[in-house]
């Protein structure tokens, strides 16, 4: 399985995503999910996975190699949406390269193109695609049960960037934590509205320093308000 | 849908269910799901039900008339894992009385037995049950992955009595916030170890002050917290 989120507030965008990839317990294995690509001063776009490998890996090398030869391309459209609507047919088109029913990938594009605010959206597998709202400016693929709760309680449109991206942080370490088809190495891009530069890109392996101070601050964090509750009437 | 947790402290039980019954997103409505039987320095038993609303109905009416007309009944066993497989067998039986393949219920029983510790088990539509484990005092049923990270990172056997229950709230709290086939009146039920008398019985509406307030302090603290995490490296 795999669990990536992508948030869009008004500070600008972040992506997480995990790396973990199985086909039964027994077929477990490590791959990326998220992909960055842009012109800088024109257009920065940031992709992530979730579903068939074989779908995703496929519809990532169509991408880079239109982008090398072909004028039908990720950079060459003027709106977001319309690259969001591209990606989509990607999947579809790989999917339809096959025979059997469950090749099915979703993906999460985040992103700006000069003259337009940054957008996020989420594609489905049969190419249509959607934005949040700014009641829940965010959006999920994958794994998204477990670590909705935290976006739903902090996430809001003036939510700083940087509370942004730890908020997903701790989003994809609940799942990682609960669910064992999702895994590091998790990878995460933080990008600035209206730069129009490549995301900030971390990667968090796992025995991040960083990843465990974080969980044991949380943790105990946690610990402490349970402590603050108001008692049970 | 439906969302249950029981917690198996060293304090004693708690058990925390919601009532929202759902057949469509069209034909919604309330039942509460949860049954306390006992009887004062003998036996004590918490039941909460998931799944098909027939069978758990039909399932509690016939547990009731056992009692009241069976010599086999909840409270003709010395041993709490007697009771869970009497509660198993009452399942099958009733999902046989009918035709079709999705009339499956589980359950989760909570209670002690003389001359025994508090036990848990979860009871599955197939009537086998298992327990929990020490590195996870927990079980639930439902909608279960939204209110699973409070209680991975915080439940141990060592959690106070009280904090368990707050805690257990929490992860309702997130359920309801996250999905809306699961919802108000809660039901809470709290067990002292080794009481044999009956649990202390709460029940939350959608408008109680109590939870509203909870809700409040806990996003609050939520949004402290990522205040005070390291900042991303």
């Amino acid at each position: 399985m795999t669990y990536c989120v992508g948030i869009a507030v008004n500070q600008g965008l972040v992506m997480i995503s995990d790396s973990r990839t199985n086909a039964g317990v027994d077929h477990v294995s490590t791959y990326p999910k998220m992909w960055s690509f842009g012109q800088p001063g024109l257009r920065q776009y940031i992709l992530c996975s979730a579903g068939n490998l074989a779908t995703t890996q496929a519809v990532v090398s169509k991408l880079q190699r239109d982008l090398d030869h072909s004028t039908e391309n990720l950079f060459a459209y003027e709106h977001a949406d319309e690259a969001a609507a591209y990606v989509g047919r990607l999947g579809v088109a790989q999917q339809k390269n096959f025979n059997g029913a469950a090749f099915a990938s979703s993906f999460l594009l985040a992103g700006q193109a000069a003259n337009e605010p940054p957008q996020l959206f989420l594609i489905y597998p049969e190419g249509n695609y959607i934005g949040p709202t700014e009641y829940a400016p965010f959006l999920q693929i994958g794994e998204a049960k477990y670590g909705k709760p935290i976006l739903d309680r902090v996430i809001t449109p003036d939510t700083p960037l940087d509370r942004a991206a730890l908020c997903g942080l701790i989003s994809m370490d609940a799942t990682t934590k609960s669910n064992l088809t999702v895994g590091p190495p998790i990878d995460m891009a933080v990008y600035q509205a209206d730069s129009l530069q490549p995301p900030r890109l971390l990667r968090f392996e796992a025995d991040s320093a960083y990843l465990n101070e974080l969980r044991k601050t949380w943790n105990s964090a946690m610990l402490d308000i349970l402590e603050g509750l108001p008692g049970l009437p």
